[in-house]
């Protein structure tokens, strides 16, 4: 018997909600057993959209999307909404190359009515769009953000709840309780909401409702008859309204309801058992993000001011080590970038060693507090950009592709990538020992390629670039751990007596003495970054080559062109861009 | 009769410590009369500082500054701060160039413990400076952050506010509640901050409370017995603390409690009457604030499609015409520049055209939102940047240097710089025409050099620069309004037949076009910007020259070198970066 039967009758939502009430529970069954058939073998984000599937079929159930419009925080939660909005049998391809996204996104359906990947964004948009319906007179036209309890700290939605609370919008606001993002949501906030679920009272006068919202909850999210009861209710009603529901992340699966951290993206799994299948380990060379968690910890049994500091990226950065091992100098300050970066330079006016590690790409939501509070200052915080350069699967959202540009600019701010584990290990020893300026350290995803990494400590010279081999003719100036990438082009080609290759190491103070060397020595200069070429490391690199007149020299500058990048594998993608082994190569090639 | 007698004996907040409480009452009065008769004369910010006299007695009074840390928000209200804190006989000074700064900052005083100028950092840093307290065992020590209600209500402070009700640091927050910014507070806070105030049931129960904080008041701001003996209370209490005062700005100036708005920074006035002293008007050409202000009208009254937006500038911006005249369609959201990106996305979504209009350097904090929400989805936002390029004696903290830089590796984005009034109303018509793309247009403060500019409208061709005058050796490439200077330069040169002058007004999409031809026809190539060279148009020049390999060209860059640049007039601050006319002039002089 096709187990999927009645979800295969699930085209479009119209086809939804020709469906009598009494099938709903059989869809959410079905629904969710196809999500966790498909992500078990082609992996993606699980428990949260385990967690939607009533609140997703209810919602397209009573709404009339895509004329109602509706848009989803974050997205990691968007699976079922995506099934069941024409794109079930798509669904397989999810977050592979030139499959669909694993966001919500707006070339991909009429349903996206807005993309996400980055958090708290719902509230504003869909405000907006409610005001724009108000300006057509189209006052029947209902607006839905569904936003999670950690998504809803961070400062962007509270600056958009304090906006919608005053308009006169059709905005409905579903708050997605399940007291987790990635990791289990903390604040003031959260901990209240705690309390609102128990105590009645309490509800009945909450901060919801003193920001002059209708707020109705809190309601099992799992309970299909009752959001259908309550949505019905709420879609009538006009201006601002909130619902707090409540929901488990993973709902359905018990490992992923038990472990949620684990399972928010387990990898492959057992459809059936939940288990999670065990990745080849073998000997392998660690991740970055352990790399770094590892490091701060023995770092900080020596050194008593340093601190470390991450908004809601515990698991991710690997910080939870450290939470671990001192709790009382590692804080996760929930999804407020803004906010963790001017904590970071307030510890450290007391002289304290602050590691504030961000991703490259959700940095951007804190660049006013690292131009303003930190570098304007010369507040010597040491900022950990994981997840820089091309992150993969999680797409154009999530590529820390424009830190180095956008970084390049600030003053007072050093700029290192490390080439390998053991230079990231010596830049954070280094940072430790006293910077007198702030200093960026970004790095990759993933794995390294060194399992001898945890070598003693040395000193890193600031602004000091390295040769790492020589030519006579073309110099490959790299940045970052890209570099595997030219030491791999440099051995598919004859002739390597004719290549030099050197690791910049520091955007920022640029090694001008090294820079010299190179373009007296060499002909050809080929840059390469895995970031993009505008206003990045090549950049830089022109910038030099125009102020110091070399002219005789030709400039190639490798790096991520002027467009967004969308998902794929990291090497499916370093192709594309023209940054992988053999694409190198065949620029070298051009000059042997 | 020296009516500064008393103020002139505290020279440190030890002296004030040493009064007795009966005489801060006249040193209060002295402490707002100094302020009065220097702001009169010097101009500055008048109104916030005027409303924070006895706050400001009374914080340093109770509490032992510096070792206790005090942060102001935003530091417009820091004038009674520095002139009690030994910079009384500096004040006159203040906001010139190498004078004080008119914003905290801490290379100035020990007193200052955090640099601000942009608002909402304080419950972060102050957070920061408690958490590290705490870690070095300093149980008694405070620290204080007095913020206003306009911004406590930007995201930043929340997520701040979200993390020291969890904490068990002895932070005092103080909300210094009068109701409005630069203009009226606004938003769902602000309503209900205006219910607290009467409402002492609500009080008990209240927001703040509900994030865990110990809150006491409102209480009157201006009674300084009340303050003194509910600072006294809160000094021994341990954990977070949350102050909730009323004042009135401007308070003991009466035109500036009148008219806040206009006395936030009135420029020179009778220290007696309170008068304005009228500026020197005549047939002035107009502020390009005003340009945008009348010309967004102009386009609206023909356009229903056109919206405006401003987080918190609707005086500043001049969007307050079309507050005035189309109340539906403009919209002040408050100190929220994430916020208002996302609507103006969300909005866009719709069909209409949104202009968001927000300082240069406030846009640094929606550089996430801008990239992810705008540019990835291509949604055809037109961002106006006000203030843009040098701000003048605002200072370090507000200068629009860095937005060609950052703006220039985000894809998708159009970046025009007007070169003129004319210029600017003619870009703002083609936007709202509807484009594919977002476009951020840029322009400073002040005013432009046109009486008559309110031609009737033309359409601009997106990404075509224009030559402005010939000439076969020399060719200067502008970008915006700072090419009056090239001009002038010109002016004082002979030899203009050898000087050509191109605007290249588009920074992206960049005319490769027009940048070939003059590559083509000449030997020299300077670039001239009122933003950081680094990342910015001559850099953008650098990378096309490397790029297509002009090597016999010299290319010379001139722009905000690598460093923050401090108050002073533009004028003098032009001077000292080498990009007014007589630098430029030397410049064109050793090549001819």
């Amino acid at each position: 018997m096709n187990p999927y039967a009645l979800l295969e009758t699930i085209n479009d939502p119209v086809d939804l909600r020709n469906l009598p009430e009494e099938q709903l529970g059989e869809l959410a069954k079905q629904l969710r057993e196809f999500i966790i058939e498909i992500v078990a073998t082609k992996e993606g984000h699980l428990g949260a959209s385990l967690g939607v599937v009533e609140l997703t079929i209810a919602l397209h159930y009573i709404f009339n999307t895509p004329d109602d419009l509706l848009v989803w925080d974050v997205g990691h939660q968007a699976y079922g909404h995506k099934i069941l909005t024409g794109r079930r049998d798509q669904f397989h391809t999810n977050r592979q190359l030139n499959g669909i996204s694993g966001f919500p996104k707006r070339a991909e359906s009429v349903f996206d009515t807005f993309g996400t990947g980055h958090s708290s964004t719902s509230i504003s948009s869909a405000l907006g769009m409610a005001m724009a319906s108000n300006l057509q007179g189209e006052k029947d036209k209902q607006h839905i953000a569904v936003i999670g309890d950690a998504s809803i700290a961070s400062g962007m939605a509270f600056e958009a709840l304090n906006h919608a609370g005053v308009s006169q919008a059709n905005l409905l606001i579903i708050l997605n309780d399940n007291a987790i993002g990635i990791d289990p949501s903390v604040g003031a906030l959260k901990e209240y909401l705690t309390q609102v679920k128990v105590d009645r009272k309490l509800a009945k006068n909450n901060i919801i409702r003193a920001l002059n919202f209708d707020y109705s909850g809190p309601i099992d999210g799992h309970n299909l008859p009752r959001l259908l009861k309550e949505l019905t209710r709420l879609k009538k009603k006009k201006g601002p309204k909130f619902l707090h529901i409540i929901t488990t992340k993973g709902k359905g699966l018990r490992q992923a309801e038990q472990d949620q951290v684990r399972y928010h993206a387990p990898g492959k799994f057992d459809k059936n058992s939940g288990e999670l299948i065990p990745k080849p380990q073998g000997n392998l060379p660690p991740k970055y993000q352990d790399v770094f968690g590892h490091t701060i910890v023995e770092l900080a049994e020596q050194n008593q001011k340093i601190v470390g500091i991450t908004p809601a990226m515990p698991t991710g950065s690997s910080l939870k080590y450290m939470m671990d091992k001192f709790p009382e100098r590692a804080f996760d300050v929930g999804i407020a970038e803004q906010h963790a970066v001017t904590l970071a330079a307030g510890m450290a006016t007391q002289g304290f060693h602050v590691f504030c590690n961000v991703y490259s790409t959700f940095l951007q939501r804190a660049y006013d507090q690292l131009i303003h509070d930190v570098a304007l200052q010369r507040i010597p915080v040491i900022f950990c950009l994981d997840r820089a350069g091309l992150v993969g699967q999680d797409g154009a959202t999530h590529h820390g592709v424009f830190d180095l540009a956008f970084l390049r600019c600030i003053p007072n701010l050093i700029i290192f990538a490390p080439r390998n584990e053991i230079e990231l290990r010596n830049i954070m020893y280094t940072a430790q020992l006293g910077l007198s300026n702030p200093i960026a350290i970004r790095y990759p995803r993933g794995r390294g390629k060194n399992l001898d990494w945890k070598k003693p400590f040395s000193k890193i010279i600031i602004g000091k670039g390295e040769q790492l081999t020589s030519g006579d003719k073309i110099a490959v100036i790299s940045v970052g751990t890209i570099s595997e990438n030219v030491t791999e082009a440099i051995n598919l080609l004859p002739h390597d007596e004719k290549i030099a290759h050197y690791d910049l190491r520091f955007l920022a103070p640029l090694d001008t003495e090294l820079l010299h060397e190179i373009f007296k020595k060499h002909q050809v200069i080929i840059t390469l970054e895995d970031g993009v070429l505008k206003g990045g490391m090549g950049s830089a690199i022109s910038e030099f080559t125009t102020e110091h007149q070399y002219n005789s020299q030709k400039v190639i500058s490798l790096g991520v062109p002027e467009q967004f990048i969308e998902h794929g594998t990291v090497e499916e993608l370093q192709q594309i861009v023209g940054i992988d082994a053999n694409s190198i190569a065949k620029q070298l090639e051009r000059f042997l």
